[in-house]
């Protein structure tokens, strides 16, 4: 088959998304507003979410262009040995890479931001309505985001067809989303945290009052770090699934001299964003007003197009049934991973009880038995991600007959990979709904529409939790396999290495564990995720103690702030301020790390002790990221639990103490937990592109 | 060399070290003790203690039982397949293993609740011979250990001299300690956070009031928890590098035709023993008295003779230098892994300070920097073990030339696990140390010997915080080279199990990391550690909650006791009786987890899922024991950082929210960090024992 044919209908696809997108954004944007209340506060969010970025971006422009020029200089050969044109090529397609995911953050913000305020009115009309402009805003997100995904990928395939300028790709992606889910993750949750603080928990008014001074700003978080941080992040995973399928699949057709595997990889992947654009159409909230079930149905359906539309493909175009096994595969465990993650959080099963209960015993118990679930969580996903892989592996391992058989393994693992990602339009889509209808529950208090209208954003935006537990488990799970896709990418560059620098040494097939170098990556590796966590959430403990100390500082100096006195304006901006610029400098440590140190163990140790160091990486970053996920989400709905007036109610001991839970939860699930999925793919990343340096220079 | 002499030698050095142990135990019993009122309460805690040890022994016993009937039929080779006689020793091996392990728990145990009085009383006297008085307590228990450790070991390998012998012996000490440290831990922690809950948090009385009727049971808990729970432990390690490096000793020397190696090992160990012994017989307290620094001194006298005596052996009986500086680089990083735990548990170093500092914005934000700084503190200590296995592998593999360089090297690692284990008695007795000095405090306060007492037995108890955290680094150090060297030791078992089969596979030199069911293994065993800590803690937690409960009950049912009439006697016993229960009846599900998933594993996916699931297991049982037992400690210290004056002192809001953190710290370093070892070592034998069966039996 020809390749041209499907790269233009990928291309044609990703178009399509564009346009849908740009249809839902004129669709938000025309439904009615009129309070001028809310467009005043909601004119505050944007502007406050539209310095962040551009503060932000600036800081991340100049590190891109650091890593471009010595992209430029080093890779994928040193300037001097190698062909120039290589490099440029290389360089530009990590600037491509990072422009694109700027672009997919920057424009989930502008539609968040109008999106918000347009939910928040239609809940006076009813939840219904109000629903669907969440929901449509959101999928604006979904659609961007996919779209730029399959249209950079696409575009970077056909115009160069090789893996490094695609790993370069998506390294530019990656490394603009560790940044961007670091920063945005710190600012969000500096900004939730001291308001609960001081407003909830120590001055006793309720969530998002507007004489609370740092109101804004925690509704600028939900849009920098739950919108555009998140879908820089997803972006990264689905290019990054992308290129790793891609990067085996252009080994095997070479071997095979075909270009079976290649095209295979832009189908599944373009039939995906057409389930989600189809599913995305279908969304509507049923009589039975449960939103909830409305975006789990938009879900399902979005799961059983995609398994029938590429069924159908398969037949006619004759494909390889086991690879599409391997993606169906890939994507059930995908749901599963997201149902057992629902169960731990869903706050009609046990975990959430438990932990409503042991709130009765004081905070100390909370934060013990939310532990003790999160651990408990990590379980049935671990089996799940290493099911997948172990199953995709074993089916599609004939294919390569004798030869290949590893190969097509590897490709296959791959494909499970793409296969999860596939729905991501719908995920991303379902994800940004969140923050949305967060927001738009602030507006609706900060606006005073009255307790109806504030009870409709409430049930929507539980909903928006409930959910997010889901995708979030999703997006871990997805991750796991990608990378473990980017072990085999890597090996595969490895080996390409190995033939240009004409290296007398036997290529790679994997990565012993009883060679002590490769032990010795294995656990160093293994120590980085829990480091990054650590410099994020002391990050985010840091700047949230400013930021408490501004907020003390505005309710003693403005006279009549606490009291709701008319002429007493709190000063939001300072806040912001505040938070933006804690984000922006403690983001940076731990996004360095992870970077230098993936460095020293290559420059020591070599490519074996970076096969260990990747592995160890994934085994304990998928731990801990589903571990953090899961215990913050845990821990938020056991404190709505109580709220909702089991253990004592709102105000009892056991409220008090679900609150610290809550707290402690936020940085968890917000802020280290996804950023754990960038970091490693970051750092899988990184190692395929310096393998050829790692094979020249190393001590050991 | 003959092995004969070598081995009469480490039996006359353990027999020693017993008659060493008796002489202390003398010498502690005869120490003056006169007032009626402490020992009636300590009668009280040596009765529970010796309560809770004969029902949990009970209890394990059965289990015990039934795994050696098990064992007897199916180990090592099925009874009607293979050789009565090796089964019948397997089995008795096993026994041999649970008994001593039990023995020394007892031993521990006896000498503890009469060093408890002996030290309050000496406390009297002055802070010098009340030091002494619980040193050469807690050295009984370190004499002991070791010595049973050595002395078994010697006999197995005298007696049998087969390596299956000394991993069912080895099976037997850690099956035991598994139990023993998840049922100590959970006694000890039920009893103490209930204890502190009420006491101190709800009633604001003191800690260790004899009006609250927890305060025996939480004694008892030191007892059962800190002294026979770790000796057993402890006891579980140092049998479990012996055996290691036993199995690849036998195997090199088969091969070599010589005994060198098996002599190095029993050399080396009972070195280590001796140089313990001259340890502990020089410590005393200086006249700076400071009983940290006198601690720290005798380790550090024991270390510096290990080297000496061991150096001049080498170079007398021209032993392997390559072995000996393997040995030392254990010794070495077991000794800056100490360190490192320490800086982040020193009230003196920023993370305390940090921690503290940050109380003062609620419980959430303490719980959020202990827990970032736990996760940090795990970096040193994985760089460490994971440097101290490619070094000793480096450094040992020339001795094996072109054709066992790979068996020297692993050798070379289970040689670094010895050699970082040799000071384990003194180790032991700086540990067992802490509980008795604890028990002290208690009674100097129930006993009212006075506010000058009193402090001088808090002065010993900060110290033996202070030592604790550093002997859990080491201890945590010393099982992660160890669980190295038994994935060597599996490793070499299997092979032996593919010769005697007749099997027409290749013997195993490793585990690909690209072998999907290799990774599938390393998934599934990365979770392990952390669902079997989390089973642990829910132990906890709702044994606390039972307890709480119960002195609520007393509280309020009991007339007088409140206010401390003299009539008005709480009841301990029920207090002891809940803890015991509740121990007993949790500490099997996290157990029978363990092995239980290890079987699964082991029949599905065979050898190759079993050697991914062991490193798995290590990788992110290291990381979880580091971060728990590290934070733990911290949250202690910072405690009492802020107890000490800090932040508002006692009483302050940040004091309550410390106190938060050391509650949720209580069972992280007590119950499920130290148990995590023994889980470690329990999954690595089980693998070792059953690699016959899981090569025969299983479905990939």
């Amino acid at each position: 088959m020809e390749k041209v044919p499907i790269l233009i209908v990928a291309i044609a696809i990703s178009l399509c998304a564009f346009a849908f997108a740009a249809w839902l954004y004129a669709w938000v944007n025309k439904q009615p507003s009129s309070n001028k209340k809310i467009a005043k506060i909601g004119g505050y969010i944007r502007k406050g979410a539209n310095t962040f970025l551009r503060k932000e971006y600036l800081v991340l422009a100049k590190f891109a262009g650091v890593a471009a020029i010595l992209i430029l200089v080093f890779l994928p050969k040193f300037i001097w040995e190698g062909n120039v044109l290589e490099n440029v090529i290389m360089a530009s397609a990590y600037i491509f890479g990072t422009v694109f995911s700027a672009i997919a953050g920057k424009v989930g913000i502008q539609i968040a931001t109008i999106a918000n305020v347009k939910t928040a009115e239609a809940a006076q009309r009813g939840i219904r309505p109000s629903f669907l402009c969440g929901f449509r805003g959101g999928a604006v997100m979904g659609m961007a985001v996919v779209g730029a995904s399959l249209l950079g990928v696409t575009l970077i395939f056909w115009l160069i067809g090789e893996s490094h300028a695609l790993l370069g790709f998506s390294f530019g992606a990656s490394s603009l989303a560790l940044f961007a889910k670091a920063g945005g993750g710190i600012f969000t949750k500096t900004a939730d945290i001291s308001a609960d603080l001081v407003g909830k928990v120590e001055l006793g008014i309720p969530e998002d009052d507007p004489r609370n001074p740092a109101v804004i700003a925690d509704n600028v978080g939900d849009n920098v770090g739950d919108v555009a941080g998140m879908g820089a992040d997803l972006f990264d995973s689905h290019v990054a699934s992308m290129a790793a399928a891609l990067v085996m699949a252009i080994n095997l057709d070479s071997k095979l001299g075909s270009n079976i595997n290649v095209i295979t990889v832009f189908i599944y992947a373009a039939l995906g964003l057409l389930a989600s654009i189809i599913g995305v159409s279908m969304a509507r909230m049923g009589k039975s007003d449960q939103p909830t079930n409305a975006l789990n149905a938009s879900t399902y359906i979005t799961t059983g197009v995609y398994v029938v539309l590429t069924a159908l493909v398969t037949w006619i175009f004759k494909l390889q049934w086991q690879i599409w096994l391997a993606a169906i595969i890939g994507l059930f465990v995908g749901v599963i991973i997201g149902i057992a993650s629902d169960y731990f959080t869903d706050d009609r099963r046990k975990p959430v009880h438990e932990v409503g209960k042991a709130s009765e015993s004081g905070p100390a118990f909370t934060i013990l038995s939310g532990v003790s679930y999160g651990f408990l969580s990590t379980l049935p996903a671990m089996i799940g991600i290493a099911l997948s892989a172990l199953l995709a592996y074993v089916v599609t391992k004939p294919l390569g007959g004798t030869v290949l058989s590893t190969e097509y393994g590897m490709f296959g693992i791959s494909m499970a990979a793409v296969g999860m990602l596939s729905i991501v339009g719908m995920i991303i889509s379902n994800d940004a709904y969140g923050p949305i209808v967060d927001n738009a529950r602030g507006l609706a208090e900060m606006g005073n529409l009255g307790d109806e209208v504030i009870e409709i954003t409430d049930t929507l935006d539980s909903a928006g939790n409930t959910v997010k537990a889901v995708t979030k488990g999703f997006a871990i799970g997805a991750a796991g396999l990608t990378v473990i896709a980017l072990l085999g990418a890597f090996i595969s560059e490895v080996n390409i290495a190995i033939d240009t620098l004409g290296l007398s040494i036997e290529p790679f097939t994997g990565f012993d564990i009883m060679d002590p170098i490769v032990f010795f990556g294995l656990l160093v590796g293994a120590s980085v995720p829990a480091v990054f966590s650590a410099l994020l959430m002391l990050g985010v403990d840091r700047n949230a103690q400013r930021m408490v100390a501004e907020i003390h500082r505005q309710f003693k100096e403005i006279p009549g702030l606490l009291e709701g006195r008319e002429d007493a304006v709190p000063d939001y901006d300072t806040c912001i301020a505040i938070a933006t610029q804690g984000a922006l400098k403690e983001l940076i440590p731990a996004g360095l790390f992870a970077i230098v140190i993936t460095l020293v163990v290559g420059f020591v140790g070599g490519i074996k002790a970076i096969g260990g160091f990747l592995t160890g990486n994934i085994v304990s970053g998928l731990l801990l990221a589903l571990f953090m996920s899961n215990a913050g989400g845990l821990w938020d709905n056991s404190k709505k639990y109580v709220e909702s007036g089991h253990h004592g109610g709102k105000g009892s001991n056991a409220h008090k103490a679900a609150v610290v839970g809550d707290t402690v939860g936020d940085p968890f699930k917000d802020t280290a937990g996804p950023s754990i999925n960038t970091q490693i793919t970051v750092v899988s990343l990184i190692a395929s592109l310096l393998s050829t340096i790692f094979l020249t220079f190393s001590i050991f």
